[in-house]
């Protein structure tokens, strides 16, 4: 509900996935008076028998609804009683292509967050020539402090190392290399990346980068605040239509359909919330029911790999580590 | 000097560029001490006669200076000397690949401003499906209020009337389309710029724009804080020259020049900074050679359009139609 494309368009993208991932269970939180639509998609899924539930509930949270004052008055609508079902566990992810910041701050509200996680963020990956760059914030906090910037770093490389690097590469998102680029935010959490990585071996640090060399080094975690690495992400898959279509003009369409599908954003999953103990996935609030589809079967992944336990107990770890350091520091060099 | 291509190398951008305009003539501000291919550069150049002329200083400003304190310290720098002699209009234009930083405040510190602009901004071109479009600030000012946005919308806007298009379209970089997104500066640009374009005429106010449809929607001018639009043009180019990696693995390299060419970041002139009366233009930091060419050429196509004094004129006629409607305002509706 709240997306760009109505419920029943939706619906086509769930119906794929409900076929691709027969060991899944669905539930569809919907509001039937919101969009007459609604019907259909019942209709549809009556014969899918228990594996599809439907949980109707009267409201919506629209796209340009203002967040916080819509989580006030609108309690009955799908997209926090989507959150409240996987806070008690009805449900291990919920996906969403409705109002983020509505998304960001139930979420926030309603599910236990990861120890010391002053703020979650948002997750989405990028391809490079090295594999997947993670970016986070991509747009859920639009100011961030330096604390806020370097808890990105840490849920960052937590989400990597449990994917199986060892020691993820954090990269900051900066108009400079230079140690001394950008606001003070960026030089603070410069010098705190630094000290981390250098002190608890668990990630490296390569420093500020730029958009221009995200493609090129070796890069596992990009950190940003959420209006810059939203306007990064969305910018990527502008430049990435108009160079399509730039080439489009050159090549055979049948050549097209591989790097089409490497570089259309439609191909990505959304982003996933990091810091919240629930999986919580933020499509594109244009999301075609083929980005929803792919979506859903790369949250069903991360639920198979129990990556909010993996996430709870590297956290754990992590903190740890970071006591060992705090106090061996009063000895041990700087 | 201070770029990240020694001063020899770049000096192979002049010398094409001494070549391609023969009606232009050169000054180098050039420091020898700092670097010894300057000597190089010196007899290079000496067979030009008076076409180049060589400025020698004993300081430069280097790309890791703090741009303030470097400006206090290194009156003498080769940096700090171009843009004195811009303002003594000794040279009609000052190119440079050196510290954003200090060729920013230097140029609000030595030239006079366009009347009623706060703060200048540096513009650079990306072209998109309906021509160049303009972006400012990509990076002069990392933190912008709205005020500053609002200049840097009639900045943009005189820009591209001085260039034949009598009503721009202008767009504010953005995380959404809707009116109340991004933070309170964007929503309180986003009314004022609707209101002066409502009132004025003289431009038309797209509203907020995402990076996705920069290239499909007709837009001249883009808004944007100097961080963003920084990371939003590096980020362009990164990926075009990721796309076209990909490409090359399936078409031959002939076919691939002219694509290329539009998209590398070598073969865009460097930003030009608005909002002051010199011609001010940035490079890259590691520009090379030919994308120096390129910038100097371009420079040269501004003077002779004599793009200062129409941005003047311009500016007048905004401010009086401003006074206008100001005027106008007691009993005109709103």
């Amino acid at each position: 509900m709240g997306a760009d494309h109505p419920p029943h368009r939706l619906a086509e993208g769930v119906e794929k996935a409900v076929h691709a991932a027969p060991d899944a269970a669905f539930t569809l939180f919907l509001s039937p008076e919101a969009s007459p639509s609604v019907q259909e998609i019942v209709a549809k899924f009556l014969w899918e028998g228990k594996r599809v539930e439907l949980s109707l509930w009267p409201e919506v949270i629209q796209q340009q609804d203002e967040p916080l004052g819509a989580l006030r008055k609108k309690r009955k609508s799908s997209l926090v009683q989507g959150i409240r079902a996987l806070k008690r566990r009805r449900v291990d992810a919920f996906i969403s292509c409705g109002n983020t910041g509505a998304l960001f701050i139930s979420s926030s509200l309603y599910l236990p967050r990861l120890s010391g996680i002053r703020r979650p963020a948002l997750l989405a990956h990028v391809p490079t020539q090295h594999g997947q760059l993670a970016v986070l914030d991509v747009g859920s906090s639009l100011q961030c402090k330096a604390a806020h910037l370097i808890g990105y770093a840490e849920l960052g490389a937590s989400f990597k190392r449990i994917q199986g690097l060892p020691r993820p590469k954090v990269g900051l998102l900066n108009v400079g290399i230079e140690s001394r680029k950008g606001t003070l935010e960026h030089q603070h959490t410069y010098d705190k990346l630094k000290a981390l990585a250098a002190q608890m071996g668990l990630f490296d640090f390569v420093g500020n980068v730029e958009g221009r060399a995200i493609f090129q080094n070796p890069l596992d975690v990009l950190v940003t605040d959420g209006f810059t690495g939203n306007v990064f992400l969305k910018t990527l898959e502008g430049a990435g239509q108009f160079i399509l279509e730039q080439f489009a003009k050159l090549l055979e369409p049948s050549k097209l359909d591989d790097v089409k599908s490497l570089l259309s954003h439609r191909e990505y999953p959304g982003a996933i919330l990091l810091g919240v103990e629930g999986l919580v996935m933020k499509c594109h609030g244009d999301a075609a029911p083929h980005t929803l589809f792919q979506g859903i079967i790369k949250v069903i992944d991360y639920v198979k790999q129990g990556i909010i336990p993996k996430l709870r107990s590297e956290r754990a770890e992590y903190l740890s580590s970071a006591a060992d350091v705090a106090q061996g520091g009063e000895q041990g060099p700087v």
